[in-house]
C-alpha cells in the first residue's frame, strides 16, 4: 500500500502527515531525513510500550539514534502536571538537550503530555507524534494542541505546539481494543458532520469495512480526516475562529468526561453522547433538518457508540456545571459548535439555559427521542 | 519624571516597557488601553504582596477590572511545577477565561512562575510584568522567557511567552533589601560589558549614584538596560545565536545556585562571580585586555557583590557536573559567552575542562588574584 502524506500548512512550522501500513520501520530514517539531533526520548504508556515500543526503538538505532524509553501509566491519569514533572526529570537525568527530540508513542493522553513536555522541556525540543489509536491519528495528534489535565477540567493547563512529523502506522490499529477503536470513530463521524457531507455519506456506506479495519477503507478515511484538520488548523492555528469547529460535540463531552470522571466514558464515547446533544441543538436552534439530525444519531449507533445519558437531576446540574469550565466559555457564556446542516458547521454559538436543559433531557431519556416518525 | 517608553520589537507581539516612578498606579489604565478582558489574576508572593498588592490591585479595580489576588510563597522554591499546578487551580476555580489575564507583581521568581502560568493556563493567556526588582526590571521580566525549574536545574521547564506590556515602577526599589538591590546591578554591570562600553564607564563613574538610588541615575540605567535587552530579544527571540550573550556569567552562575542549593546565593550574586569567571576566561582565551578584566572585578565589588568562591576540590566536581545541565549545552560540551573587549561578546564558545578549571582555581583563591601589578 503507498504512503499517503498530507502536509499541514504552517509556515515554517509546514509538517507531514504520512499514513500507510508499516511505517513504524520508517521512523528512525524519517527523523534522520528530518536532520534531528541524535539523542531521543519515547514517550509511551505501559499497554503501548509492549506492543510497539522494541519495533520504534529498533528503527530509531538503526538510523543512529541514541533513545531513551520514557513509561507512562496507560490511561488519562497519566496526564498531570505530576506526570509532566516525571518526563522532565528523566529527560535532565539523562542529558537530553534542547537539539534532542521527543517521539510520543501511543493515543491521545500520551500524545498530549509527551507534546506539552516537548514544548516546555527547556522552552522546547522537536517532537514527533506516532499516534497508535485511531483518535490520535485522526484527531489529537495533529494540530500542535497539548496539554494535561487539573482537577477542575480536561486541558485546563497546555500549549500550541507543533509536532515535526506524525506518522501514522495503520498497522497499529490492529492491536486496539474494539472499544477504543469505536471511540476513534466518534472523532471520524464529526469531520463528516462539520466539513464533509460526503465523508459522511462514505462512512454511512462503508462503516462495516471500517469496523472490519478493511485497509483501504480505513487508510482513505484516516487520510481524509486527517486533511480537514491540516485544513482547518492551516487557517486557524490557535482556534481563534475556524478551528472552533472541531469541538463540535465536545463542549457537552467534556462536562460528560469530567463530572462521571475520568476513565467512566472513554474520550470518544463522551463525544458521541455530545454529538447526539449538539445535533438535537442544531435542529432546535439552526434549522439542521430532523433528518439529518437523526443520521448522525444513527450513524454513531451503528458505529457502537453510545447516545444517551441517564442523567437524574442532580447529576445534570453537575454537567451543567462542568460546561461553564470550558476553554470556549467567553464572558461567563458557554459557546458551542453546532451543524447548520450536514457538511457546515458554525462556532460561537451560545445557548441559553433552557434550550441546553432541554438537550440534556433529550439525551437523557432511556428510549431515543427520534424524529423518525416524521420520515415516515 | 518623564516615563520612558521601550520597544521590544516582535512584529504583532511588539510590546512597550515603561519605566518611571508613580506607575503601579498606572497599571489599570494601561491595561484598560490594551483592550485586556474585564477579569484578571494578580500573582505575586507572600513579601512583595504586603508592600505592593493593594496599589496595584486598587488600579486594576479603578479600571474596573476584576481581580483575584494569587500568593506565592517568597523565594525560589515558588518556581516549580507544583506552585504553577495550585496557581492554575486558582484561577480554574475562579473561572479565569481565556480572554482573562494575569499580572505578575513581584521580582524575577514571581515573573517566571506567573508567566509560565500565563503561557500554559488555557493553552496562553495574556500577561502584564509589574516587576518589582531592580534584576526583574532590567532582565528577567523583558524578553518573554517563563519558567520553573527541576530537581536536576534551574529553568528547566518553561516557554518563550511575551508578556503585553512591562511596568517598571521606580519606587518599588525603595522597598527592596539592599542585598537584593546589588544583586541586581550584577545584571546591570553584564549589560555595559557585552553591549554597551559606555554603559559600563557610566556605571564606574555613577555608582555611588546608583547605590544610593538617585532617581535619574536609575531611571537612566534601567531604561538603558532594557534598550538592550529590547535591542538583543528583538533580534533573536528563541536564542538561537545573538540572544546567547544575555547568559554572560550564567553557564558557572547557574551552576553555582544548583550545585549551593538555592538559596545560599541570591541570582545575581551568583552571576557576580560567575562574571568573574568568564571574564578570566575571556582574558586568557579571547584576549580580553587583563585591565578590562580586572576593571569587571573592581565594578562588581564596588557594588559590594561576591567575585570569590571558595570551593574545595570536591565541590569543585560537583560544580562542574551541574554545568553540563546546563540549557546551553550542545552535543555534551558546555558552551560559554565570553568578552573578546568591554561591550562585544561572542557566544557559542566551547571551553575545555583545564581552563574551566583554572578558571574555577581563580576565582576560589581567598586572596584576588588580580592583574593589577600589570598596570603600575
Amino acid at each position: 500500500m503507498r504512503v499517503r502524506v498530507v502536509k499541514v500548512p504552517l509556515g515554517d512550522r509546514t509538517y507531514s502527515i504520512q499514513i500507510g501500513e508499516g511505517l513504524l520501520a520508517r521512523l528512525g530514517p524519517e527523523c534522520r531525513r528530518l536532520r534531528l539531533g541524535n539523542r531521543c526520548a519515547l514517550i509511551t504508556d505501559a499497554t503501548v510500550a509492549r506492543w510497539h515500543a522494541p519495533a520504534a526503538e529498533a528503527s530509531l538505532r538503526r538510523a543512529g539514534f541514541d533513545c531513551l524509553r520514557v513509561t507512562v501509566p496507560a490511561g488519562e491519569k497519566a496526564k498531570s502536571l505530576g506526570h509532566l514533572e516525571d518526563c522532565c526529570d528523566q529527560l535532565a537525568k539523562h542529558r537530553l538537550e534542547r537539539k534532542s527530540f521527543i517521539v510520543a508513542l501511543g493515543g491521545g493522553v500520551v500524545g498530549d503530555l509527551a507534546g506539552f513536555v516537548a514544548a516546555t522541556y527547556l522552552r522546547g525540543v522537536p517532537f514527533v507524534q506516532v499516534p497508535t489509536t485511531l483518535l490520535a491519528q485522526v484527531d489529537s495528534s495533529v494540530g500542535g494542541k497539548v496539554a494535561v489535565n487539573l482537577k477542575a477540567g480536561k486541558n485546563l493547563v497546555g500549549a500550541f505546539y507543533q509536532p515535526r512529523l506524525v506518522l501514522c502506522d495503520l498497522d497499529t490499529l490492529r492491536t486496539l481494543p474494539r472499544r477504543e477503536y469505536r471511540a476513534g470513530l466518534a472523532e471520524v463521524v464529526k469531520y463528516g458532520i462539520i466539513r464533509d457531507a460526503a465523508l459522511f455519506r462514505r462512512l454511512e456506506g462503508d462503516l462495516l469495512r471500517l469496523l472490519e479495519l478493511d485497509p483501504a477503507t480505513v487508510a482513505a478515511v484516516v487520510a481524509r480526516c486527517c486533511q480537514i484538520k491540516a485544513e482547518v488548523v492551516g487557517q486557524d492555528e490557535t482556534e481563534s475562529g475556524l478551528r472552533a469547529i472541531l469541538n463540535f460535540g465536545h463542549t457537552i463531552g467534556h462536562a460528560i468526561e469530567n463530572s462521571a470522571g475520568y476513565g467512566k466514558y472513554l474520550h470518544g464515547e463522551a463525544i458521541a453522547i455530545g454529538q447526539a446533544a449538539a445535533a438535537w441543538l442544531s435542529q432546535r436552534l439552526l434549522g439542521l433538518p430532523a433528518r439529518d439530525a437523526d443520521r448522525i444519531v444513527d450513524l454513531l449507533q451503528a458505529a457502537g457508540l453510545p447516545v444517551r445519558l441517564p442523567l437524574p437531576g442532580a447529576r445534570r446540574a453537575r454537567l451543567l456545571q462542568a460546561m461553564k469550565l470550558d476553554k470556549k466559555v467567553s464572558a461567563g457564556e458557554v459557546r458551542f459548535v453546532l451543524a447548520r446542516r450536514l457538511g457546515e458547521a458554525v462556532w460561537g454559538q451560545s445557548v441559553s439555559a433552557a434550550p441546553l436543559d432541554e438537550a440534556l433531557a433529550a439525551v437523557a431519556g432511556p428510549a431515543p427521542k427520534r424524529n423518525r416518525t416524521k420520515r415516515s
